[in-house]
């Protein structure tokens, strides 16, 4: 990167820097504090506004995705006191741009009339983003403010279900006719001055607002200026509802490479559009979120999140996992005999869970993948099951009889070697199998296969483990 | 969505229908092998080519995405009937959209006129896409078919890194000259007749192909028509090197909301472009990349893979698993004195072990998401450690508290649920502590945090549970 090179070591630099002056800042203070000096002192006005002046020439400088970036990487405390220097007419584009998590903190810091005056800078898209973390008494004050309008759309777009198109459209739309020639459009266009951000193509309405077509910039500039617009331009693009599912839309854009696409309504009516950009934010997040999921993490957290909302972001697996080892601990209870007589059980057969789990995973892991590109679903079942099948008695055979090998290796018992080989074998069979069956029934009933399909696994397959280990054992070791 | 319903609805109902037609198909097949007909017969030589021309159609109505997605969800043999069908000059298209793993079967299933054919109908940059697959006789073929200019585009193409801006830039560029009035750049656009996809701006080069600037489409028809380019233009857009981390190229397109880029040499000469449809691509790869890695799974696999591919994708971090695995067996030999006197420690320390593995892998995922974000770093680690020790010690109160209780009402033993509550606390905490130096010393010594960082904390979790328990059993309870 060459002109942006600044912008683009970013980061981890302007973090460096930022945190420097406030620290600079924190010294001063406590300097002023410890020495009992009065608040308006020589040092304090001097050294701390020039201190202040550095600090807010910086962010002023900066792209508010950097900002944001930089809100994110600081502790609360430090996040409000950088939060405090951001010039007003910039918080609402700073605010968009972080995570949900951190535009709480930051909202819980503002009063009524700075959230106002935020707002104020937006689009009604934008707002229609940042609407559901304001508080009720600013947005009735917003809605008041917005001219009719704005007002309709902001209500239509905030009606809309956060995975719909209609929540991630603007209206940000160009319109001509379809009986003008390109001359007429090209001169419109020249008295219009500016075109919106990632404008590529004109929509082409008649006067009830009807979608016709849509015109690339590109051809409006290649093509003969006598032309007809009507001539021109596509009649088959790709279009929307605003119900449509936004995650399918984002397969659209990446699938036809859109950049724009119009957004209609049952009767054909341009009510507005989806850009590239907000689709790749859509990918980001879906990604990310399918990524917590599988962890079992409840949404994205605020890294400085008081330890009291991470508790709760994460408790709720963490019951779920409890409840799941409980029974797995109870299953090994129903076997706590033969555990005493041979007590080279207890050692080996958390072995046979672990290894279980960690493949049960690796198959659920493809499968949700697989369901996210539609790749996967119930027609081809069997034969999945049937390849993981295989693979997992490959496996089991294969690291099986290394692990029986070992298991005789430790205790000399050859019969121990066989259970152990035998259970791991099973306990493998059953991983694939479920890795394969519970992503796809989560899906089938409507749920995200990505959410906690790796908790269940690992329950099956310790549970599983322990009682095809111990009960092996129990029937031919006992 | 509208005009595009059929394709949209697509994926599983396409499916269906080409898996109808191939059903059809065998059942003739069979038909005709049963009753030994000979393979010319009425039957077969009608019902047969019906089918395949229904087919043959289909196919051909659909996007290249759209037959990729089919290949990609059908068993091999399925896969290659249809892949035969498949119209040669869209041979090209078509590899181009499937995975790296199933691109590779295809391949193995043309012979060398098949696939330069296929090749020849792709741009520079497609084709270096290909090339890594390309048996080594026809990537010499197709160099020797290609002209100087171009054969010289694939050669660097072929010798940038896959994660560089190199391999994702397009040689689809459109240059003007700055001196020139908007009417003279309109004018040969009308000459050149039609502009590359996704084309927003025009680049300005001077006589030695420096980049001088950026003329956006948007400009061109805003502007007045007698305004000189130079005028027009903007010189400080954002511009790539081949060499740059595609990954921060990305992340730069996502930021600045670009739709394509110019990429340039040391000299500032340009060379390329970068479009938002490959950032797009390569974000929801490395997003996928990243979600495999942390399962330990080497790479996308074809879903119908042979078992033998599948076990070498997966077998390594199975292996990994495997001796860390034997390592918590063996600290749990080293109680084995202890179990046999209180056998209750078997059926209780895996769940020690469980929930701290669980824990530990939601706050790896976690830092793992802030590494990628650039939010995360070692200047924050300490408070970092700090909150998610403060999350541990809380979570291992509430919920060893819990356990602890629940031992004591199965085992009647007070002391036992007092250590189950202490084991349970510090293996959380222990979790908490390496979940979040884990991924980011992996990610000092440049190692992807996301590549086994579960398994890794998992292996920590399991030992160390099991020592921390088993460990204070002996002491307290012995």
């Amino acid at each position: 990167m060459a002109e942006n090179q600044e912008s683009k070591e970013s980061l981890s630099e302007n973090l460096q820097q930022v945190i420097a002056l406030l620290d600079k800042q924190k010294l001063v203070e406590d300097l002023v504090h410890k020495q009992e000096m009065p608040h308006h002192d020589l040092v304090e006005s001097l050294v701390h506004k020039q201190n202040l002046a550095k600090l807010q020439q910086k962010l002023d400088a900066l792209h508010p995705a950097d900002v944001a970036d930089i809100l994110e990487a600081l502790p609360l405390e430090q996040r409000l006191d950088v939060w405090e220097l951001v010039k007003v007419e910039r918080d609402g584009d700073i605010l968009l741009e972080v995570s949900d998590a951190v535009r709480q903190t930051l909202i819980a810091d503002m009063n009524s009339d700075e959230l106002l005056a935020a707002a104020e800078q937006l689009d009604t898209d934008e707002l229609a983003d940042l609407a559901p973390d304001l508080p009720k008494d600013v947005l009735q004050d917003l809605l008041d403010n917005l001219d009719a309008q704005n007002r309709a759309r902001l209500q239509s777009a905030l009606s809309y279900s956060e995975d719909a198109v209609g929540a991630i459209m603007d209206f940000d739309i160009v319109t001509i006719r379809e009986d003008i020639t390109l001359e007429v459009a090209l001169r419109y266009m020249r008295r219009l001055g500016s075109l919106p951000d990632h404008t590529d193509k004109l929509f082409v309405v008649d006067r009830d607002e009807i979608l016709r077509g849509v015109l690339p910039l590109k051809l409006l500039v290649v093509s003969d200026l006598d032309a007809i617009v009507a001539d021109v331009m596509s009649d088959d693009a790709v279009t929307f509802h605003p119900e449509d599912v936004a995650e399918d839309a984002a397969k659209a854009f990446e699938r036809y490479d859109l950049v724009t696409a119009p957004v209609v309504d049952a009767s054909n009516k341009l009510i507005g559009r989806i850009t590239v950009d907000a689709v790749m934010d859509l990918i980001r997040e879906e990604a990310e979120s399918d990524m917590l999921s599988m962890a079992g993490l409840r949404e994205e957290e605020d890294f400085f999140a008081s330890v009291w909302k991470s508790v709760q972001n994460r408790w709720a697996w963490l019951a779920i996992n409890l409840i799941t080892a409980l029974v797995a601990s109870r299953v090994i209870g129903l076997f706590e005999g033969s555990i005493e007589k041979i007590v080279a059980l207890a050692a080996l057969m958390p072995i046979v869970a672990g290894i279980g789990g960690n493949s049960g995973n690796q198959t659920t892991t493809m499968i949700v993948r697989g369901l996210a590109l539609g790749q996967v679903a119930s027609h081809n079942m069997q034969s999945l099951i049937t390849k993981e099948l295989g693979v997992a008695l490959l496996n089991g055979l294969l690291w099986g009889g290394v692990l029986g090998a070992i298991a005789y290796a430790l205790y000399g018992n050859f019969q121990l070697g066989l259970v152990m080989m035998a259970a791991m074998t099973l306990n493998l069979m059953l991983a694939a199998l479920m890795g394969v069956v519970i992503p796809l029934y989560m899906n089938k009933f409507g749920r995200d296969p990505a959410v906690g399909s790796s908790v269940l696994i690992t329950a099956v397959t310790d549970s599983g483990g322990f009682l095809i280990f111990l009960g092996l054992a129990t029937l031919f070791l006992i």
